[in-house]
């Protein structure tokens, strides 16, 4: 039974972690360690953590059996660097972030085998902790990307974590899941960000925003979410996610063009397949 | 008090249409025409129709006070020179369609003062008579787009059948109209069509709609909309939508290049105005 966590980023992700815990009646200690001592002081008064700390050095105090990084992903390596001279050896270090790749390959070189990347694929468009659910992962696919490195022993404490708490566990190749994740994660939010940029730009004399019908508004809610953990994601899977913009352009062209040449024929068949695909998502959930 | 409609195209948005009237106490009769008699029939067994007909020569026999077009846009010009002959002088003609512009002039020539061009900004991407509901309208932007010819009873009339269903309405030029809603609307459409279809060219390895978490289903959901209405929308709002898609692409390609650069604080600023404008939808809302 694990007896300690210590959650690093103390907002959305690692909340929801943390009350996803309790309602499955854990009764271990939850530890903070946060940057801003206001997320901390609004962890406390939602329970989300028993205690929390803007020093790396209190982590010698809290010994956690399993600490997991919930800030923006180019954070990590730093963490690690600053973490480890007070991570008791048998700690298990784990993460929530979005790009695994090489990151997983530079977390373990500075952490050892007991690094063990993970991802949820869950969220929404909030952050903060206020915002927190316990329900978040039930029943959602959560992504582990151990390498041939890693401690088995810490990979079992990983995996338990998340069946804890209603995760539906699935193994990857680190640089699998950033090409994956590349093309079904992180472009639809550069779609998005861009769309919301290009009506910006379209605005200049009637204001668009104005008419937000049609599909509009559940169609760029992701484009809300909070830029510093996305522009930490575009330029830590910068590679997957320059190739998928590339292909997505093209796609748009190809688009583009067929409304050009009014190519009817063509421009339902295109249609067509990908409404086919997309409503085939749908019977499959 | 309006005593008979009918409705040419029977699918989702004519038959909530025909829902919310009823809802509304509207007793007056309800026709029905369609190049299917399946819809029809389907039509007649939701009580969203009480007659239905294939052949425009019914039409003399409907007599009907108001005309809506609910079917795809692209059909307009030639269900106006098919109806013509079987409509009595006093009909007022109406339509439900996204695109306006050259479109509303056209129809104007062909039918006179007497058409009103009309777009509910309400919808999903469900089609068939079958999924229609009849609180669709209530609370959404009604688009009117009289010209400098619209015969002003006719207006009232289109305006107060609008009114009873709960929409609220506003009035604009019908060119105004297409680069509005090409911006908001028709854009992005293409930007969702294009994203499934780009992830289909990604697929070619690994199935990548195995993975469709992380809001990736909510934001393709428009993708799922009708590939006729969208042909017809593309081809017929042709020159804003390729503007719009034009405008998209640069916004992309900005993006793209702020990632490669790895530009950080522009890339922030990027991400943050675009979530900031975003936002403030929501609470507009």
């Amino acid at each position: 039974m694990l007896s300690s966590l210590l959650i690093i980023g103390v907002g959305f992700m690692g909340g929801s972690l943390a009350l996803a815990l309790r309602e499955e009646g854990f009764e271990g200690k939850i530890f903070g360690l946060d940057i801003n001592p206001e997320s901390l002081k609004k962890a406390r008064e939602k329970g989300v953590i028993d205690e929390g700390s803007t020093s790396y050095e209190s982590v010698s105090d809290f010994e956690p059996e399993i600490v997991v990084f919930a800030s923006p992903v180019r954070t990590f390596r730093d963490i690690s660097k600053r973490l480890k001279p007070f991570l008791k050896e048998e700690s298990v270090v784990t993460d929530l972030g979005s790009v695994k790749g090489q990151l997983v390959y530079d977390l373990e070189a500075l952490l050892g085998a007991r690094f063990v990347g993970a991802h949820p694929i869950a969220g929404t468009e909030k952050s903060g902790v206020e915002h927190s659910v316990p329900d978040l992962f039930r029943d959602k696919k959560l992504i582990i990307t151990p390498t041939e490195n890693t401690d088995r022993e810490a990979l079992s404490r990983v995996e338990k974590l998340w069946k804890a708490v209603g995760a539906d566990i699935e193994f990857m190749d680190p640089f699998v899941h950033d090409w994956v994740f590349g093309a079904v994660s992180h472009l639809p939010h550069a779609v998005a960000f861009a769309l919301i940029d290009a009506l910006i730009d379209m605005s200049e004399d009637i204001d668009l925003f104005k008419y937000p019908g049609g599909g509009f508004k559940d169609f760029t809610r992701i484009a809300g979410s909070d830029p510093i953990m996305w522009r930490d994601i575009f330029l830590e899977n910068k590679k997957n996610v320059l190739k998928a913009i590339e292909v997505y352009i093209n796609s748009l062209q190809k688009l583009k063009s067929l409304i050009e040449h009014e190519a009817e024929g063509e421009l339902t068949r295109y249609l067509e397949e990908s409404r086919h695909r997309r409503m085939k998502l749908d019977e499959g959930s």
